[in-house]
């Protein structure tokens, strides 16, 4: 088993809630900056982000989290990152 | 500063996905076991676990957390709990 990069755990980018940015501008930003993200998932974590304080955006490997958090982050929202450690 | 429970610091209670259980039952386990949980975000919890293989349900304190766990795998669905450590 080689520690390549494709072995790496997987990390979950996390959105939190804040109190200043409209619930669109939210849904734009996650469109915008996260492949594939579809209308429906953006405004299902918006919400959840919303009523839960923090809801996971995309789970994916450390390099791209920290780049999707990086971008969220430059567009104005709270955006964290976590080990993504099953746990069940 | 005391060590009161009340101190104590928060927990997530997570639902992961699973390919057993139908949609509409999921549903209605989160707001059967779940204090105050509303259809609206019940359906939104169930969609991001789907979506990203897990979903935030609730931030409360760990006995409650684990409550809530327990409650939700002896309705058959697969939870686990971790600290909310924010982050952000």
């Amino acid at each position: 088993y080689s520690k390549s990069r494709k072995m790496s755990p997987p990390f979950r980018v996390v959105l939190h809630n804040d109190n200043e940015n409209r619930r669109e501008y939210v849904v734009q930003v996650l469109m915008k900056v996260i492949p594939g993200m579809t209308v429906d998932n953006a405004v299902n974590i918006m919400q959840e982000a919303h009523v839960n304080g923090m809801a996971v955006v995309i789970v994916c490997s450390q390099p791209e989290a920290e780049e999707h958090c990086t971008a969220l982050r430059g567009n104005g929202l709270r955006s964290s990152i976590e080990p993504a450690s099953g746990g069940c």
